[in-house]
């Protein structure tokens, strides 16, 4: 894959939009499709061609990538009616990006592999701030060569790649552990401060102690900032896009016997934030609970 | 203070042996207490005198540093017969750096302050190897005045020093906080890779991926090597020390009506690795009964 | 639906066997199906008739009793090809007694109603045990009209009949919520139980003294002689069983933003178990798990 | 001991009071003692000699029933100034019947054995309705001689006693253990309601089917009810009471390495109605929690 072949593109969400734009600039050609074809004027205003079916974005040989919200999205895009499972065949590679879980991976990999083509799992972290400036960390898993074919693009959206082998839902299992860790060290965080909120210390100079001593790092420095100030809105990442997330991260737990209380603890967290209409305000507002549940504010 | 005054110095266990060298290399005289006689022969070798009760330490007006392993120890060498606190009076300052809690912190502070004498907590962040470079963060809480006293001495032991007000509980209460995010994150890190593991994920890689990207800070890294290969010993911080403070939170968070289910979920991990007979491996060591409540190894 | 009605049958599994032979007792004929024939031999000699397809059981306005594993042979047998879905017609009752999910009630219920039959919920609580001496306890949901043609068979099955309305996954959730009731005193009895052993107690006196005191009903009384004795087999309900059911109660709970943390802690515990190989032991069995986190045998 | 004998007895709140009227009106004559001496009045007017001090309740040979607040009270009336450990000499019984941790039970034990006495103790099940009715179930354990004195007091007081040998602090632990179950079933319930409630079932309607099913018996039926309409006042129990009693649990559990998830999260549940305020209802009242959770009310 060079930088003026033509890729297809789904999915121009919130992350999808600036991740095709970089594309773009890279030197690729898009071929894009959106559910809701509006979203795609600032792409087609740079050139890229907008089509009518996600079957339209590919040949049979064609490379596409696609982000989407969530399982049933992928599904649909790919084995729905006029999906890209039918437009990929031999040689062609489906360059899947979206946080899903690995049962999906499996179940389209080894339909792509039955017509000849490649599946390779490469989520990503990242807000979409990262997404655009080409800041994503990614995961990627599948066929070696097809993983080689995709590396240009994924260097023109990343600033790293992790490999995972060869087996496509190693790097979904990966990308969902990973969230799963963001998840706890919110709760571990809204826990600690509320600890010391109740002790009189103040919750801004225990965030910024950890943020520069132990914890340095992005995750415990911006969300520290978001819990100590209780602030979770605007969301960057939704409540319960991070409950879908936990509860696929049990799911897998489930299919092999892994049992993770620290994850059934988050979940619970998040439900309990859910009931109190907490939805739509980001992620790290499960935090509030665990204020309420110590009768602060 | 200036560096050739006289200090105090009660401790010289695994942390306090270190800080008191770097006094001394800082040109402090010591005058040193300890339990066991025997560990005080690096310190006298360097100049340090080797004193038979902690009263003797130090004089009505003095500055006395204490190190020791928990608040029965702190109690004794301070209020029992023969301590510091009868020694300590107008114009007396005790440093206090042990990891106790916040209970006892301000029983202490008031018996002082009666005196006429100082109570500075002042607990610290970093293992024995962090002592010896000099590279504590440091926690400090109480009178200003005293604080400002005391500001050489820790300039000397850390490399950072972070002020959490007049109220000296207050330090012990973000030192233990700090212990139960570090305990909470080794969890979370123990359930995250056994769900790798039982998905044909390395374990070392997924380690690797987390402690440069998202989780780009010490803790993570260095836990995230130990439990990646689940290697436990030797201890840097036994398992037994870390349920001790993860017990002191957990009574904190009693007293004050906020519940903590994540350190009641670590407390109960902790307990059931000491059933296993593991209060002497590193309290990382935690994840090996999340191994194994997944049927691993 | 008098006493010489021709009922269809489906399921003779550990609990259906028993449950068609009292229907036998009680005079109804039966037109019976099971995936595997074999089992049907106990029934044909007192009478039933054996079909080969789940549709064959009944015609158009017939009564169907089905008692099945789980949701998908549930929905095999109704909506699969030669299902009984296609047979019942207006008129016909679906009298479902399987514990199944709410949401396959709710999608069965409006099968049947398109089609002019009745769904009506009915699962149950007892062991085969029970199933054989008429001592079920039902819980029901349905259409008025189709819970009063069911009551003299529900009469054959039982000792009492609970009614929970015209819906039927009310049943459903009720049945499932019952169980994670029973689940919840196993894990609390383990719990209580580790801690008098390793007091010194003896467990069997305690389980005796609570039988007979705070806790005299059966669940304690035979559940906790199991517990005491650490004795799981032979399985009365296998562990494996008893899982999917607390899953399938955190799917409701998911489904409505109800946390349930005491059923998360109770599917980790069993999920710790299977883990161990135990998925075959009865479900009282995940009581071992609690003993071995102490330390015991 | 025959009826007619003189006893101590010092305790006089809602338990105490009725045990105490039972044991007169068992033909018993009573020293009493109580902190707050108005409370003393229905017993003087039968008879009763009211005392300034609780060694006044005793001499050396004689047996004193306790029955106070918590373990703090029952140190002081014992090892306290003008207590009766001092008046209890050999021959002396200390029959204790509060609920408090095995650790002063012990603690007490050994004091009186050194002065020749004997401590039994017995703590008991049910509430001050159940103590007027000599309703009690009473555990008990100490040394054979002693226990077989105190056997007719205990007769007088309660409907059965159970034996849990020689050691004093067993019975403590089946106490504690006992008021654990109690706890988790109130959580149990409280989460299975707030199911059924979400899903359009009756609370009340479930609460009346386990009740005469699976948990026929008073804990379910009586706080069933309770959890159904969500009353929790008047307290028949306090849930500042009830979360003592966890802490005593977990307490136990700690000291002797058995972890106890389950009352890890009862105590987290009073923990947080604690914050909210709700000291004083009815410890069955964490279940307002559990629907509060559930976004209920």
């Amino acid at each position: 894959v060079t930088s003026n072949t033509t890729l297809g593109f789904i999915g121009l969400g919130k992350m999808g939009q600036p991740m095709a734009l970089n594309l773009l600039r890279a030197g690729y050609r898009l071929r894009i499709y959106n559910r809701t074809a509006e979203k795609a004027a600032p792409l087609t205003a740079q050139g890229a061609e907008l089509v009518a079916k996600p079957a339209e974005v590919a040949g049979p040989g064609a490379l596409v990538v696609t982000m989407v919200a969530n399982d049933q999205a992928l599904e649909e895009i790919t084995l729905g009616q006029g999906g890209i499972g039918e437009a990929l065949q031999r040689g062609g590679i489906h360059l899947s990006m979206s946080t899903v879980s690995p049962e999906t991976a499996r179940r389209l990999a080894r339909y792509h592999q039955q017509k000849g083509a490649a599946y390779v799992a490469a989520p990503v972290f990242g807000r979409p701030e990262a997404a655009a400036m080409q800041k994503l960390w990614i995961c990627e898993a599948g066929p070696q060569a097809a993983k080689e074919s995709v590396r240009p693009i994924l260097g023109a959206l990343g600033q790293g790649v992790f490999d995972f082998g060869e087996d496509p839902p190693a790097a979904n299992v990966v990308k969902l552990a990973g969230n799963f860790l963001i998840a706890s060290a919110l709760e571990a965080m809204g826990e600690a401060m509320a600890l010391a909120e109740k002790n009189g210390v103040s919750r801004s100079s225990f965030a910024t102690m950890i943020g520069q001593t132990l914890f340095a790092c992005p995750i415990y420095q911006n969300y520290g900032k978001m819990i100590a100030s209780q602030t979770y809105e605007p969301a960057g990442f939704q409540l319960s896009l991070g409950l879908k997330d936990v509860n696929l991260v049990l799911g897998i737990g489930t299919a092999v016997n892994v049992p993770m209380p620290l994850a059934s603890l988050v979940r619970d967290r998040m439900l309990s934030s859910m009931a109190q209409g907490r939805q739509d305000v980001d992620w790290s507002g499960l935090a509030l609970r665990v204020s309420e549940d110590a009768g602060l504010k």
